[in-house]
Protein backbone atom coordinates (compact mmCIF):
# COMPACT_ATOMS: atom_id res chain seq x y z
CA UNK A 1 0.00 0.00 0.00
CA UNK A 2 1.46 3.82 -0.87
CA UNK A 3 2.38 5.68 1.77
CA UNK A 4 -0.53 7.72 3.24
CA UNK A 5 -0.33 10.75 5.27
CA UNK A 6 -1.54 10.21 9.10
CA UNK A 7 -4.09 12.93 10.06
CA UNK A 8 -3.89 12.34 13.87
CA UNK A 9 -2.76 9.66 16.23
CA UNK A 10 -4.97 8.52 19.11
CA UNK A 11 -4.78 6.35 22.20
CA UNK A 12 -6.45 3.56 20.19
CA UNK A 13 -6.12 4.90 17.04
CA UNK A 14 -4.32 6.12 14.16
CA UNK A 15 -6.44 8.57 11.48
CA UNK A 16 -5.06 8.36 8.08
CA UNK A 17 -6.01 10.19 4.85
CA UNK A 18 -8.60 7.93 3.29
CA UNK A 19 -8.16 7.26 -0.91
CA UNK A 20 -10.42 9.80 -1.76
CA UNK A 21 -11.61 13.57 -0.53
CA UNK A 22 -14.47 13.82 2.09
CA UNK A 23 -12.53 10.59 3.14
CA UNK A 24 -10.42 8.84 6.03
CA UNK A 25 -8.74 5.64 7.28
CA UNK A 26 -8.86 4.18 10.93
CA UNK A 27 -6.57 2.15 11.46
CA UNK A 28 -6.89 0.18 15.05
CA UNK A 29 -4.23 -0.32 17.67
CA UNK A 30 -3.80 -3.32 20.11
CA UNK A 31 -2.58 -0.10 22.69
CA UNK A 32 -4.85 0.48 25.73
CA UNK A 33 -5.09 2.71 28.31
CA UNK A 34 -6.83 3.81 31.46
CA UNK A 35 -6.86 7.05 33.42
CA UNK A 36 -6.31 9.56 30.45
CA UNK A 37 -2.86 7.48 29.63
CA UNK A 38 -2.06 7.21 33.70
CA UNK A 39 -1.90 3.68 32.71
CA UNK A 40 -1.16 1.62 29.74
CA UNK A 41 -0.30 -1.41 28.06
CA UNK A 42 -1.40 -3.65 25.14
CA UNK A 43 -3.87 -5.92 24.32
CA UNK A 44 -3.38 -8.56 21.71
CA UNK A 45 -5.46 -8.41 18.84
CA UNK A 46 -7.75 -6.04 20.16
CA UNK A 47 -7.41 -3.68 17.13
CA UNK A 48 -8.55 -6.17 14.80
CA UNK A 49 -11.78 -7.19 16.98
CA UNK A 50 -12.46 -3.72 17.33
CA UNK A 51 -12.46 -2.85 13.84
CA UNK A 52 -14.80 -6.09 13.48
CA UNK A 53 -16.88 -5.22 16.65
CA UNK A 54 -17.91 -1.44 15.30
CA UNK A 55 -17.79 -1.94 11.70
CA UNK A 56 -20.73 -4.62 13.09
CA UNK A 57 -22.31 -2.65 14.96
CA UNK A 58 -22.18 0.48 12.70
CA UNK A 59 -23.96 -1.35 9.66
CA UNK A 60 -26.62 -2.78 12.60
CA UNK A 61 -27.13 0.51 13.36
CA UNK A 62 -27.81 1.65 10.32
CA UNK A 63 -29.88 -0.96 9.20
CA UNK A 64 -32.10 1.40 11.25
CA UNK A 65 -31.76 4.58 9.89
CA UNK A 66 -29.07 5.48 12.46
CA UNK A 67 -26.38 7.95 10.53
CA UNK A 68 -23.09 6.97 10.89
CA UNK A 69 -19.38 7.55 9.53
CA UNK A 70 -19.03 4.00 8.67
CA UNK A 71 -18.38 3.63 4.96
CA UNK A 72 -16.57 -0.13 5.04
CA UNK A 73 -14.03 -2.43 6.30
CA UNK A 74 -10.67 -2.33 3.98
CA UNK A 75 -8.72 -5.21 6.07
CA UNK A 76 -7.90 -6.54 9.38
CA UNK A 77 -7.04 -3.58 10.90
CA UNK A 78 -8.46 -0.71 9.07
CA UNK A 79 -11.87 0.71 8.13
CA UNK A 80 -12.55 3.36 5.57
CA UNK A 81 -15.08 6.70 7.00
CA UNK A 82 -16.50 9.72 6.05
CA UNK A 83 -14.12 12.50 7.18
CA UNK A 84 -16.14 14.50 9.75
CA UNK A 85 -15.88 17.83 12.46
CA UNK A 86 -15.75 15.77 15.18
CA UNK A 87 -18.08 17.35 18.12
CA UNK A 88 -15.88 17.79 21.25
CA UNK A 89 -18.01 16.05 23.28
CA UNK A 90 -18.29 12.42 24.83
CA UNK A 91 -21.62 11.42 25.32
CA UNK A 92 -22.04 8.93 27.55
CA UNK A 93 -24.94 7.00 27.67
CA UNK A 94 -25.82 4.67 31.09
CA UNK A 95 -28.20 2.50 32.49
CA UNK A 96 -26.75 0.87 35.04
CA UNK A 97 -24.54 2.70 37.71
CA UNK A 98 -20.67 1.87 36.87
CA UNK A 99 -17.43 3.58 37.20
CA UNK A 100 -17.03 7.47 37.48
CA UNK A 101 -21.19 7.72 38.27
CA UNK A 102 -20.49 5.29 41.09
CA UNK A 103 -17.62 7.51 42.59
CA UNK A 104 -19.71 10.78 42.02
CA UNK A 105 -22.50 9.79 43.91
CA UNK A 106 -21.43 7.49 46.23
CA UNK A 107 -24.04 4.66 44.73
CA UNK A 108 -23.32 0.97 44.10
CA UNK A 109 -21.67 -0.20 41.26
CA UNK A 110 -24.42 -2.74 39.17
CA UNK A 111 -27.40 -0.70 40.23
CA UNK A 112 -30.21 -0.52 37.46
CA UNK A 113 -30.93 3.50 36.91
CA UNK A 114 -34.41 4.77 37.32
CA UNK A 115 -34.34 5.63 33.96
CA UNK A 116 -31.41 6.40 31.24
CA UNK A 117 -28.86 9.39 31.71
CA UNK A 118 -27.03 10.91 28.87
CA UNK A 119 -23.94 12.63 30.04
CA UNK A 120 -21.63 14.82 28.40
CA UNK A 121 -17.80 14.96 29.20
CA UNK A 122 -15.78 17.94 27.29
CA UNK A 123 -12.62 16.39 25.05
CA UNK A 124 -9.72 17.39 26.59
CA UNK A 125 -6.55 15.49 27.56
CA UNK A 126 -4.96 18.21 29.66
CA UNK A 127 -8.43 18.88 31.59
CA UNK A 128 -9.11 15.08 32.21
CA UNK A 129 -12.40 15.20 30.02
CA UNK A 130 -14.24 16.92 32.49
CA UNK A 131 -18.23 16.56 32.75
CA UNK A 132 -20.08 19.44 31.72
CA UNK A 133 -23.39 20.22 31.63
CA UNK A 134 -26.13 21.64 28.78
CA UNK A 135 -25.34 25.27 30.15
CA UNK A 136 -21.40 24.69 29.59
CA UNK A 137 -22.25 23.55 25.99
CA UNK A 138 -24.00 26.65 25.06
CA UNK A 139 -22.06 29.13 26.88
CA UNK A 140 -19.10 27.31 25.28
CA UNK A 141 -20.58 27.02 22.13
CA UNK A 142 -19.13 23.08 21.86
CA UNK A 143 -22.59 22.30 20.41
CA UNK A 144 -25.71 24.25 19.20
CA UNK A 145 -28.31 23.63 21.39
CA UNK A 146 -30.28 21.60 18.14
CA UNK A 147 -27.32 19.52 17.92
CA UNK A 148 -27.23 18.78 21.69
CA UNK A 149 -31.01 18.04 21.47
CA UNK A 150 -30.26 16.00 18.21
CA UNK A 151 -27.34 13.90 19.54
CA UNK A 152 -29.34 13.07 22.70
CA UNK A 153 -32.17 11.64 20.94
CA UNK A 154 -29.52 9.78 18.52
CA UNK A 155 -27.84 8.20 21.98
CA UNK A 156 -31.13 7.03 23.61
CA UNK A 157 -32.08 5.50 19.88
CA UNK A 158 -28.83 4.06 19.87
CA UNK A 159 -29.31 2.70 23.17
CA UNK A 160 -32.61 1.12 22.80
CA UNK A 161 -31.25 -1.02 19.57
CA UNK A 162 -28.00 -1.84 21.40
CA UNK A 163 -29.63 -2.94 24.20
CA UNK A 164 -31.60 -5.19 22.80
CA UNK A 165 -29.03 -6.25 20.58
CA UNK A 166 -26.69 -7.22 23.28
CA UNK A 167 -29.20 -9.06 25.18
CA UNK A 168 -30.43 -11.10 22.84
CA UNK A 169 -26.56 -12.44 23.02
CA UNK A 170 -26.61 -12.58 26.78
CA UNK A 171 -25.14 -9.85 27.26
CA UNK A 172 -26.18 -6.20 29.81
CA UNK A 173 -25.39 -2.98 28.16
CA UNK A 174 -24.10 -1.33 31.24
CA UNK A 175 -23.24 2.03 29.61
CA UNK A 176 -20.96 3.16 26.68
CA UNK A 177 -19.24 6.34 25.26
CA UNK A 178 -20.83 7.71 21.59
CA UNK A 179 -18.85 10.57 19.66
CA UNK A 180 -20.05 12.29 16.95
CA UNK A 181 -19.40 14.69 13.89
CA UNK A 182 -20.41 17.08 11.64
CA UNK A 183 -20.73 15.93 7.90
CA UNK A 184 -20.78 18.64 5.46
CA UNK A 185 -22.47 17.97 2.08
CA UNK A 186 -22.16 21.53 0.77
CA UNK A 187 -24.34 23.78 2.54
CA UNK A 188 -25.73 20.64 4.18
CA UNK A 189 -24.71 19.64 7.72
CA UNK A 190 -25.37 16.29 9.65
CA UNK A 191 -24.54 14.78 12.46
CA UNK A 192 -23.32 11.45 12.20
CA UNK A 193 -22.25 8.85 14.60
CA UNK A 194 -18.02 8.69 14.59
CA UNK A 195 -15.11 7.22 16.26
CA UNK A 196 -16.37 3.14 17.28
CA UNK A 197 -18.26 1.34 19.62
CA UNK A 198 -16.39 -1.88 20.83
CA UNK A 199 -15.45 -3.26 24.05
CA UNK A 200 -12.69 -0.64 25.01
CA UNK A 201 -15.40 2.34 25.18
CA UNK A 202 -18.39 0.17 26.20
CA UNK A 203 -19.63 -1.81 29.80
CA UNK A 204 -20.70 -5.15 28.60
CA UNK A 205 -21.84 -7.17 31.48
CA UNK A 206 -22.92 -11.16 30.87
CA UNK A 207 -26.28 -11.26 31.78
CA UNK A 208 -26.36 -14.36 34.08
CA UNK A 209 -23.04 -13.94 36.08
CA UNK A 210 -22.71 -10.01 35.63
CA UNK A 211 -18.88 -11.09 34.75
CA UNK A 212 -17.38 -8.10 33.03
CA UNK A 213 -16.68 -8.13 29.00
CA UNK A 214 -14.65 -5.04 28.33
CA UNK A 215 -12.02 -2.74 29.19
CA UNK A 216 -12.79 -2.71 32.85
CA UNK A 217 -10.41 -6.19 32.59
CA UNK A 218 -7.82 -4.08 31.53
CA UNK A 219 -7.91 -0.75 33.84
CA UNK A 220 -8.81 -3.21 36.87
CA UNK A 221 -5.85 -5.66 36.17
CA UNK A 222 -8.85 -8.36 35.99
CA UNK A 223 -6.82 -10.30 33.61
CA UNK A 224 -8.78 -12.84 30.71
CA UNK A 225 -8.93 -9.20 28.19
CA UNK A 226 -8.05 -10.46 25.55
CA UNK A 227 -10.54 -13.35 25.72
CA UNK A 228 -13.37 -11.31 26.85
CA UNK A 229 -12.94 -9.30 23.44
CA UNK A 230 -12.92 -12.48 21.77
CA UNK A 231 -16.28 -13.63 23.61
CA UNK A 232 -18.52 -10.52 22.96
CA UNK A 233 -17.24 -11.08 19.02
CA UNK A 234 -17.87 -14.33 19.23
CA UNK A 235 -21.65 -14.16 20.74
CA UNK A 236 -22.26 -11.41 17.94
CA UNK A 237 -21.22 -14.17 15.47
CA UNK A 238 -18.39 -12.35 14.22
CA UNK A 239 -15.72 -14.48 15.28
CA UNK A 240 -16.71 -18.27 14.74
CA UNK A 241 -17.59 -20.90 17.41
CA UNK A 242 -15.41 -23.52 18.44
CA UNK A 243 -15.25 -26.59 20.48
CA UNK A 244 -14.25 -24.82 23.96
CA UNK A 245 -14.42 -21.66 23.09
CA UNK A 246 -10.85 -20.56 23.92
CA UNK A 247 -8.39 -21.62 20.71
CA UNK A 248 -9.95 -19.16 18.74
CA UNK A 249 -7.11 -16.78 17.34
CA UNK A 250 -7.41 -13.34 15.40
CA UNK A 251 -5.24 -14.93 13.18
CA UNK A 252 -8.45 -17.53 12.01
CA UNK A 253 -10.66 -14.48 11.70
CA UNK A 254 -10.26 -13.73 7.89
CA UNK B 1 -35.81 34.99 74.64
CA UNK B 2 -37.55 31.83 75.31
CA UNK B 3 -35.45 28.74 74.84
CA UNK B 4 -36.52 27.49 70.91
CA UNK B 5 -35.82 24.55 69.03
CA UNK B 6 -32.88 24.29 67.15
CA UNK B 7 -33.40 22.79 63.76
CA UNK B 8 -29.95 22.21 61.62
CA UNK B 9 -26.56 23.80 62.55
CA UNK B 10 -24.93 24.61 58.97
CA UNK B 11 -21.47 25.76 58.98
CA UNK B 12 -22.24 29.56 58.83
CA UNK B 13 -26.03 29.80 60.30
CA UNK B 14 -28.71 27.85 62.43
CA UNK B 15 -31.79 27.31 61.89
CA UNK B 16 -34.13 27.46 64.69
CA UNK B 17 -38.10 26.53 65.18
CA UNK B 18 -39.96 29.76 64.57
CA UNK B 19 -42.88 31.59 66.85
CA UNK B 20 -45.48 30.43 64.35
CA UNK B 21 -46.16 27.43 62.18
CA UNK B 22 -44.58 27.86 58.69
CA UNK B 23 -41.74 29.85 59.98
CA UNK B 24 -38.18 29.23 60.79
CA UNK B 25 -35.55 31.60 62.50
CA UNK B 26 -32.31 31.88 60.62
CA UNK B 27 -29.38 32.59 62.96
CA UNK B 28 -25.74 34.15 61.30
CA UNK B 29 -22.79 33.07 62.90
CA UNK B 30 -19.11 34.67 62.17
CA UNK B 31 -18.00 31.45 61.70
CA UNK B 32 -16.44 30.87 58.14
CA UNK B 33 -15.35 27.69 56.24
CA UNK B 34 -14.02 26.91 52.89
CA UNK B 35 -13.04 24.02 50.73
CA UNK B 36 -16.20 22.36 51.93
CA UNK B 37 -14.84 22.12 55.96
CA UNK B 38 -11.24 21.87 55.10
CA UNK B 39 -10.66 25.32 56.47
CA UNK B 40 -12.18 27.27 59.11
CA UNK B 41 -12.28 30.15 60.86
CA UNK B 42 -14.20 33.29 61.90
CA UNK B 43 -15.04 36.35 60.30
CA UNK B 44 -15.54 39.06 63.20
CA UNK B 45 -19.35 40.57 62.45
CA UNK B 46 -20.01 38.59 59.56
CA UNK B 47 -22.98 37.24 60.62
CA UNK B 48 -24.50 40.53 61.64
CA UNK B 49 -23.60 42.42 58.14
CA UNK B 50 -24.60 39.13 56.46
CA UNK B 51 -28.03 39.54 58.13
CA UNK B 52 -28.33 43.24 57.08
CA UNK B 53 -27.03 42.48 53.54
CA UNK B 54 -29.14 39.22 52.61
CA UNK B 55 -32.04 41.65 54.56
CA UNK B 56 -31.71 44.29 51.86
CA UNK B 57 -31.13 42.27 48.88
CA UNK B 58 -34.05 40.21 49.60
CA UNK B 59 -36.46 43.25 50.22
CA UNK B 60 -34.98 44.92 46.43
CA UNK B 61 -35.80 41.21 44.77
CA UNK B 62 -39.62 40.97 46.29
CA UNK B 63 -39.55 44.85 45.20
CA UNK B 64 -39.12 43.16 41.54
CA UNK B 65 -41.80 40.10 42.08
CA UNK B 66 -38.88 37.56 42.71
CA UNK B 67 -40.70 35.27 45.28
CA UNK B 68 -38.45 34.92 48.56
CA UNK B 69 -38.65 33.10 51.98
CA UNK B 70 -37.69 36.32 53.66
CA UNK B 71 -40.31 37.81 56.31
CA UNK B 72 -38.49 40.11 58.39
CA UNK B 73 -35.29 40.93 60.38
CA UNK B 74 -35.60 40.15 63.97
CA UNK B 75 -32.46 41.40 65.99
CA UNK B 76 -28.90 41.81 65.34
CA UNK B 77 -27.83 38.37 64.05
CA UNK B 78 -31.68 36.82 63.19
CA UNK B 79 -34.35 37.22 60.43
CA UNK B 80 -37.42 35.40 60.19
CA UNK B 81 -38.44 33.20 57.11
CA UNK B 82 -40.59 31.15 56.00
CA UNK B 83 -40.31 27.33 56.34
CA UNK B 84 -39.60 25.64 52.85
CA UNK B 85 -38.40 22.28 51.44
CA UNK B 86 -34.92 23.15 50.09
CA UNK B 87 -34.55 21.80 46.62
CA UNK B 88 -31.06 20.07 47.16
CA UNK B 89 -29.32 22.12 44.51
CA UNK B 90 -26.91 24.60 44.49
CA UNK B 91 -27.61 27.22 41.89
CA UNK B 92 -24.68 29.43 40.58
CA UNK B 93 -24.68 32.43 37.88
CA UNK B 94 -21.76 33.13 36.61
CA UNK B 95 -20.73 35.99 34.67
CA UNK B 96 -16.85 36.28 34.99
CA UNK B 97 -14.44 33.22 35.02
CA UNK B 98 -13.73 32.67 38.78
CA UNK B 99 -12.97 29.85 41.10
CA UNK B 100 -13.62 25.96 40.14
CA UNK B 101 -14.85 27.29 36.51
CA UNK B 102 -11.41 28.57 35.84
CA UNK B 103 -9.83 25.46 37.10
CA UNK B 104 -12.04 22.60 35.51
CA UNK B 105 -11.93 24.36 31.87
CA UNK B 106 -8.45 26.16 32.35
CA UNK B 107 -10.22 29.21 31.71
CA UNK B 108 -7.98 32.78 33.19
CA UNK B 109 -9.79 34.33 36.11
CA UNK B 110 -11.74 37.58 34.72
CA UNK B 111 -12.51 37.02 31.73
CA UNK B 112 -16.00 37.69 31.01
CA UNK B 113 -18.55 34.81 29.86
CA UNK B 114 -19.63 34.87 26.35
CA UNK B 115 -23.14 34.73 28.15
CA UNK B 116 -24.17 33.97 31.45
CA UNK B 117 -23.70 30.48 32.96
CA UNK B 118 -26.20 28.54 35.12
CA UNK B 119 -24.45 25.67 37.24
CA UNK B 120 -26.20 23.05 39.46
CA UNK B 121 -24.25 20.90 42.42
CA UNK B 122 -25.88 18.59 44.37
CA UNK B 123 -25.57 19.53 48.19
CA UNK B 124 -24.17 16.52 49.44
CA UNK B 125 -20.85 17.72 52.03
CA UNK B 126 -20.09 13.81 51.84
CA UNK B 127 -20.05 13.93 47.78
CA UNK B 128 -18.08 17.74 47.76
CA UNK B 129 -21.16 19.14 46.59
CA UNK B 130 -20.60 17.60 42.81
CA UNK B 131 -21.51 19.46 39.73
CA UNK B 132 -24.10 18.13 38.10
CA UNK B 133 -26.04 18.55 34.77
CA UNK B 134 -29.87 18.75 33.92
CA UNK B 135 -30.27 14.91 33.07
CA UNK B 136 -28.54 14.23 36.28
CA UNK B 137 -31.14 16.59 37.78
CA UNK B 138 -34.28 14.85 36.44
CA UNK B 139 -32.84 11.20 36.04
CA UNK B 140 -32.62 11.17 40.06
CA UNK B 141 -35.01 13.52 40.60
CA UNK B 142 -33.48 16.23 42.51
CA UNK B 143 -35.97 18.57 41.27
CA UNK B 144 -38.81 18.35 38.73
CA UNK B 145 -38.23 19.07 34.61
CA UNK B 146 -40.61 22.36 35.53
CA UNK B 147 -38.85 23.25 38.65
CA UNK B 148 -35.71 23.37 36.97
CA UNK B 149 -36.99 25.23 34.41
CA UNK B 150 -38.16 27.67 36.90
CA UNK B 151 -35.23 27.98 39.06
CA UNK B 152 -32.63 29.00 36.09
CA UNK B 153 -35.07 31.55 34.97
CA UNK B 154 -35.40 32.88 38.02
CA UNK B 155 -32.14 32.42 39.10
CA UNK B 156 -31.25 34.78 35.51
CA UNK B 157 -33.61 37.49 36.41
CA UNK B 158 -32.17 37.89 40.12
CA UNK B 159 -28.67 37.91 38.01
CA UNK B 160 -29.74 40.88 35.70
CA UNK B 161 -31.52 42.70 38.79
CA UNK B 162 -28.33 41.96 40.86
CA UNK B 163 -25.79 42.95 38.28
CA UNK B 164 -27.70 46.53 38.10
CA UNK B 165 -28.15 46.85 41.91
CA UNK B 166 -24.00 46.28 42.29
CA UNK B 167 -23.15 48.04 38.86
CA UNK B 168 -24.87 51.11 40.66
CA UNK B 169 -22.30 50.78 43.77
CA UNK B 170 -18.94 50.25 41.61
CA UNK B 171 -19.18 46.85 42.44
CA UNK B 172 -19.25 43.80 39.85
CA UNK B 173 -21.14 40.52 39.92
CA UNK B 174 -18.44 37.69 39.27
CA UNK B 175 -20.56 34.94 40.48
CA UNK B 176 -22.99 33.86 43.12
CA UNK B 177 -25.10 31.15 44.77
CA UNK B 178 -28.44 30.85 44.78
CA UNK B 179 -30.65 27.96 46.71
CA UNK B 180 -34.42 27.47 46.02
CA UNK B 181 -37.26 26.38 48.65
CA UNK B 182 -40.74 24.44 48.57
CA UNK B 183 -43.39 26.44 49.60
CA UNK B 184 -46.75 24.64 50.25
CA UNK B 185 -49.58 26.57 50.57
CA UNK B 186 -52.47 23.80 50.84
CA UNK B 187 -52.16 21.48 47.51
CA UNK B 188 -50.23 24.41 45.97
CA UNK B 189 -46.39 24.63 46.04
CA UNK B 190 -44.32 27.58 44.98
CA UNK B 191 -40.66 27.68 44.84
CA UNK B 192 -39.20 30.52 46.50
CA UNK B 193 -35.80 32.09 47.16
CA UNK B 194 -34.37 30.53 50.44
CA UNK B 195 -31.05 30.82 52.21
CA UNK B 196 -29.11 34.31 51.71
CA UNK B 197 -27.36 36.33 49.55
CA UNK B 198 -24.29 38.14 50.66
CA UNK B 199 -20.31 38.23 50.69
CA UNK B 200 -20.30 34.37 52.27
CA UNK B 201 -21.70 33.49 48.33
CA UNK B 202 -21.37 35.77 46.01
CA UNK B 203 -18.17 37.38 44.47
CA UNK B 204 -18.02 41.14 44.45
CA UNK B 205 -15.25 42.67 42.61
CA UNK B 206 -14.58 46.52 42.77
CA UNK B 207 -14.98 47.61 39.49
CA UNK B 208 -12.29 49.78 38.74
CA UNK B 209 -9.58 48.35 40.82
CA UNK B 210 -10.67 44.42 40.52
CA UNK B 211 -10.39 43.81 44.04
CA UNK B 212 -12.30 41.31 45.89
CA UNK B 213 -14.51 42.16 48.34
CA UNK B 214 -15.99 38.71 49.15
CA UNK B 215 -14.84 35.59 50.76
CA UNK B 216 -12.68 34.81 48.62
CA UNK B 217 -10.33 37.18 50.64
CA UNK B 218 -10.57 34.18 53.60
CA UNK B 219 -10.68 31.33 51.31
CA UNK B 220 -7.19 32.90 49.81
CA UNK B 221 -5.79 34.48 52.75
CA UNK B 222 -5.68 37.76 51.42
CA UNK B 223 -5.91 39.70 54.73
CA UNK B 224 -8.84 42.32 55.23
CA UNK B 225 -11.85 40.22 55.04
CA UNK B 226 -14.00 41.75 57.62
CA UNK B 227 -13.12 45.55 55.97
CA UNK B 228 -14.50 43.74 52.69
CA UNK B 229 -17.45 43.13 54.19
CA UNK B 230 -18.23 46.34 55.84
CA UNK B 231 -17.43 47.95 52.24
CA UNK B 232 -20.13 46.33 50.65
CA UNK B 233 -22.59 47.06 53.31
CA UNK B 234 -21.42 50.50 53.35
CA UNK B 235 -21.72 50.83 49.36
CA UNK B 236 -25.53 49.07 49.46
CA UNK B 237 -26.35 51.75 52.06
CA UNK B 238 -26.27 49.69 54.67
CA UNK B 239 -23.50 50.75 57.21
CA UNK B 240 -23.46 54.57 57.59
CA UNK B 241 -20.53 56.54 56.05
CA UNK B 242 -18.22 57.74 57.98
CA UNK B 243 -14.95 60.07 57.30
CA UNK B 244 -12.05 57.54 56.64
CA UNK B 245 -14.32 54.77 56.01
CA UNK B 246 -12.57 52.33 58.42
CA UNK B 247 -13.87 52.83 61.71
CA UNK B 248 -17.23 51.97 61.32
CA UNK B 249 -18.36 48.56 63.96
CA UNK B 250 -20.96 46.22 63.29
CA UNK B 251 -21.76 47.86 67.19
CA UNK B 252 -22.61 51.05 65.43
CA UNK B 253 -25.00 49.66 63.20
CA UNK B 254 -28.35 49.74 65.15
Amino acid sequence: MARRRQIYEGKAKIIFEGPEPGTVVQYFKDDATAGNGAKSGTIIGKGVLNNRISEHLMLRLKDVGIPTHFIRRLNMREQLVKEVEIVPLEVVVRNVVAGSLSKRFGLPEGERLPRTLVEYYYKNDELNDPLVSENHIETFQWAHPQELEDMQALALRVNDFLCGLFAAVGITLVDFKLEFGRQWEGDEMRLVLADEISPDNCRLWDARTNEKMDKDRFRRDMGRVEEAYQDVARRLGILPETGNGENVTVESMQ
